[in-house]
């Protein structure tokens, strides 16, 4: 019997009705780069989503490109981007945005989140600095909705975070690669209005929630950066056949199939999560969104390993193993009902 | 009724059989990032291709892309990349090579190729000029295959530049964005063994041969670039679900569909060449690939844009406008009839 | 006996009148990085020189040093800077410019100049171009007064270049390593008000023409770049003894030092220039400020080289040479009178 | 009457016998950019003195410079430095390294102080992370003797931060930027031999040592770097007038000059360091090289300001403020006597 997989929420190519919109179109001719009119669609459809009608729209190929190019746009000589120590581009995007030229200002952050008051802290060390004028320029704040570890932002924290940045000068982005997940949680109360609204960039997720790969990267205000057709051409954004980008997202959000992947994968991770609590484990971080951290020995993670599939994630301490496991768009109740049933037949011990 | 349209050679989504694949292999569940079954099997269908069993194959996502990424892991700091002053990446990359801080050393070349004679040129004086440590290190040649004007380097050609580049302590890239279209021309002799043996890296072009995207980087001998796949992280050009590229290699390769694309392609472009000649126009290149290149008057020109979008090129002089029509692995035969018959039906006065 | 030497225009240290400032301020202490009285000073006299009383003036270390900042100041993302060919960035600094992520659009030019047509046409035909957006933008045009041949650009060509950069959208930079030899020179009617009227930036040359190092970057309209002291930092180009380049910059403009200099050495080249002519010589370049390209047999090259050091400069033809003699503010009545002398006593045969 | 002025290293021109030499020299006449007699002759005193007899030598202007230039130089694509969190390279170079496109790589450390153990456990981790090809590559290490807060490594501590570089591949810098206060210092027991053993690069500071400024740039073993000359052009880092820094070095290397400097600055730190403890004072860093940090009440400091001027440094808490003095090569006897006599006095109440 193969294994249940929980690997990722990247495994599989991409929801069915994304791919039939593909087949359908395949043999359409159309301009490159973006300047078609599925793509012109999908930008409406992300304007009116947003309830943010000025706003420009691109749409790149995955995720550390969309947060490479968009860094790299919206900073300027010297300045930098403040990130929580385990932020994506803090670690895990192989000195992107350092090979922009810029540098990552880390900070310690809760849990993986920066809090207004972490804002409000450095800046206000910083703008008394005499020294400031040799130091980085903090220019953008860099967060993801919801984070590395799954958790969110509440309206209340990103009203504070703006506050924080336009007491100081500084830009907001929010990384949505795995947008549909806070969407579709319970106790998220963040709309994509309030992300346009608070934010000064943002990208709406497609890789990791539902289509083949692509990103929709929003500036809600337009003019916030100059170029950025040219710029992302140049850091080799563009895809030549753009248009597969605007089908995917005219596919995502003309029927409402983000918002029910979102919640389907949220509800998921809740199952596997209870299932994890009910048989005795702790988790690292509480269950928010779709992905799932249980702290376990090291002997159950081998255990939970002859069944299913997971990613390792962290060593606390020699003995115990934090695994990740993730749901998807493409997670179904079989398998979370056959997770369940293992975990409540004891496997783990 | 519809305009013909033979504007590029990337108008439309992909071949069927590649879709088909996608289709196939939607929902099988792999590892991201090109470390799966698909991959492999394509890296190891484009070494036997290759006639190079050891050689190292990434795949990435478009043209500029892999430019940029490749060519920034071949070059030390101080070096610079030859190229002509056509060349893709002198000018229409929109500086990706700068950006990544080389210098493109751009030479006047013949119909946008360099011949061995030009390098040897350029790198007498090089050597013997005593400011040469004030100045760019020459560290690799970059020509395309065939080139932007549809041109082909023949094998003897190719000997000679790489007699050139070991000469001269450079490495020999080649950009085969449009290689099907190459292999598949009758007078082409440079085969893909004679590409992995004379040159130090290559690619085999997908998006504009037939796949919905994708390029396949061939490094013909091991070990020449050292944390290639960290390297393409950085910058934006390692896609999170890359079994994508591997199943369409795998379409192309697998049962002689990439050389089938190739050879109807340039076909197709023969008999619309003989056509525009036929009409009594002449050609600004000679078509030996799948782009052809009429010089009309203006007049003539906007008379063929009423039947057929072609791509505006350039004016050689008030009066006259050069066009190009691209074939590709999409253009069907009633198509080219219908513009055969345009042509000859005097459409062009 | 010694062989003359006019290899160079920077062969001794300074003039006499800075090093007596120098030692005379030696144990004087003040702030660093610029921000002392001294600095302040000589930035006053700069802007007085130049009639622009809002101009920014930042003082660096070296010529390369000065281009490369500055320009990188001057440049957003995917803009370019176009030069002639021949231009100091295009080919001499081992890619700086390239290095801070930006292409030199290098265009023929017309003895190391760019006329205003130069920039109409390259410009008017970038301004159609259908794929611009996905090519370099040009945003700052280069030169430098005088030139690398030591050929003055003079005020008429100066208004229409500013004309041209208006036109197109592009700002103006002047690279005055040489400066002094320009002011110096009886042909030159621009003047520094005139550079800081048509300029958007330029430098005033210190290592060339008096001071041991050192170079007055000038802005004359205030805020035209942001950041510049932490851009300097960034880049390493920033002296930590910042007072050493205002006290020098004091003694070269206090009581007209720099002018002295610059008219002492035009006229000693013309000396040199007109003892070649003399004996028979023609001239790569004319004479018009202190360097001297004169065109030799092979055999002269050598004979004059027993008696004075040149610079080798180029071979137009197997069988000729052109070499460059330069002055500068240290060649003396007596060197020159010996290289006249040995020139109409038949050395070269 | 003026008041002391204990703020920087750095506030004075140079020590009397480098001041000689320049105007000794200053109408000699050389070769350029380091290529000189001068420089030839100061790098072998370096090697000399290092015991290192086949070292690469290279003089740069000041310290920015040269960790930009060298850590740039020492770097792969991808490729990252480690730091303390406090280093210079990390928090006052502007952002120097990340404009060079790498990441500095911040480890807490210890009073500034990078432990083996630092290395040893951030590189296990690294080691094993299995993302670790998402990461940047650690390559480097950076550190600084003494460090910025003028705190030793000691011999002992080298050879193990030697051992764990070896241990993980990685490679060591020093930046000595205040070398000969650690060199002059009582309980230092690494020797310029000790260092040059011990690091892959380290430089020899003359700014805040003795000269106008210079910095000697040491790669004990050749062929560490390739084209490092054309490296620090490319980066504006080549002296025109080279010999300037040959000269310097000579003053300082000849004859124990610099051993001197170091000496006596640290004793003069040590008797400004007792008086502030003999006033009751703490210090925030014990003193062991040229640099005091005592910790004062705000009213304190506010007494101190009106005898002498020093640094502010960092406030603890509401109510103290750390402030630094510095001494120096230009420190004299009257002025330490001052100041002592002023804090024995009662200033500070």
């Amino acid at each position: 019997m193969e294994k249940l997989d929980f690997q990722s929420d990247y495994l599989e190519g991409c929801a069915d009705p994304v791919m039939e919109r593909l087949v359908r179109t395949n043999h359409e001719r159309s301009a490159g780069y973006g300047l078609d009119a599925h793509c012109e669609h999908a930008r409406e459809l992300v304007r009116e989503a947003c309830a943010a009608p000025g706003a420009e729209v691109h749409f790149l190929v995955g995720g550390t490109q969309v947060n490479e190019v968009a860094i790299f746009s919206l900073l300027g000589p010297c300045e930098g981007v403040i990130a929580a120590t385990s932020g994506h581009v803090s670690v895990h995007e192989a000195g992107a945005i350092e090979a922009g030229g810029h540098k990552v200002i880390e900070l310690a952050g809760h849990d993986g989140k920066l809090a207004a008051a972490d804002i409000d802290g450095y800046m206000t060390l910083w703008e008394k600095d005499g020294n400031r004028d040799h130091m980085v320029q903090p220019a953008l704040v860099y967060i993801s909705q919801p984070n590395e570890y799954g958790l969110l932002y509440l309206r209340a924290e990103f009203e504070e975070l703006r506050r924080a940045c336009d007491a100081h000068g500084l830009r907001l982005y929010v990384d949505g690669a795995r947008l549909a997940y806070a969407l579709g949680a319970p106790e998220n109360d963040v709309t994509l209005p309030d992300l346009a609204r608070l934010a000064d960039a943002f990208y709406i997720g497609g890789t990791k929630c539902g289509t083949l790969f692509g990103e929709a990267l929003v500036f809600p205000r337009p003019g916030t950066v100059r170029h950025f057709f040219t710029i992302a051409k140049q850091r080799g954004a563009l895809l030549a056949k753009g248009r597969l980008l605007g089908v995917q997202f005219e596919a995502l959000l003309e029927d409402g199939l983000y918002g029910r992947i979102g919640q389907a994968a949220v509800a998921q991770a809740r199952r596997v999560s209870r299932a994890f609590e009910d048989a005795g484990c702790g988790l690292a971080h509480p269950t928010q969104t779709n992905q799932v951290f249980p702290v376990l020995t090291d002997e159950q993670a081998q255990r939970l390993g002859e069944v299913a599939l997971a990613s390792f994630w962290e060593k606390p301490d020699l003995g115990h193993t934090v695994v990740r496991l993730a749901t998807s768009w493409s997670t179904t109740d079989a398998e979370v009902d056959a997770l369940v049933s293992a975990l409540g037949s004891g496997i783990l011990g």
